[in-house]
């Protein structure tokens, strides 16, 4: 077992222009939250926010390959959306292991991502799977 | 208001070369369960599969694009992967309004992505605001 309770993991993520776009161009969803500076103003905010679920595309690159094994498979994951993220906020990523299930191969992390005013925008629980 | 409770939607989502490749581009995970079709025959899959998170991106556009309001904003979700998904998969996606909750302006989903063969692959809860 490459893993132990309480093993933290951190990573940045940064929302670039690159990430936005392309997560446009793969998924389609052009809400105007997303895409229209002046509606989303208009809604409270500082400007367009970006769609929350670039965030669990970082977290499939996480536990994909940030990992001390390859041989991993993601069982559940669950996300709470806490403060909106703008384009090129860089994020600080934290994981911290908090069950490792030996009967069933299964590992259990919270995490966390910041932004540079160390808000949390967002946070949750993934639960992974090792493959033999 | 324009949700009831037990409000139903539905979608097709296909899991093309062209989403496949895209989130690859976006997000970098190239594990070789999602790449290498010998590695993950020998974990015991029929090929390479796909990114669970590619569903999460699926998930961003029917919130964004297919509710009969552009004004919502995804608070929280959570997503189990049950089955397999393979590259030219077509999905079908169901949805149904759970929960609605006027004094925070919130409703709540639960959804399931069925392949072909009528197996669950995936199944959660979304909870999202109405933005005023």
């Amino acid at each position: 077992m490459n893993f132990e309770l309480g093993n933290k993991f951190e990573e940045c993520f940064v929302l670039s222009n690159e990430v936005y776009n392309g997560f446009i161009v793969v998924f389609k969803d052009k809400n105007p939250l997303h895409t229209n500076n002046q509606f989303a103003v208009n809604k409270g905010f500082k400007n367009k926010i970006m769609h929350g679920n670039i965030l669990n595309g970082f977290l499939s690159y996480f536990i994909g390959e940030c990992l001390p094994t390859k041989d991993v498979i993601i069982h559940s994951q669950e996300i709470q959306f806490k403060n909106a993220v703008y384009l090129n906020d860089e994020l600080q990523f934290n994981a911290e292991i908090i069950g490792i299930y030996d009967s069933v191969n299964a590992i259990e992390f919270t995490y966390s991502f910041k932004n540079k005013e160390e808000l949390i925008v967002a946070k949750g629980k993934i639960q992974i799977g090792l493959l033999k």
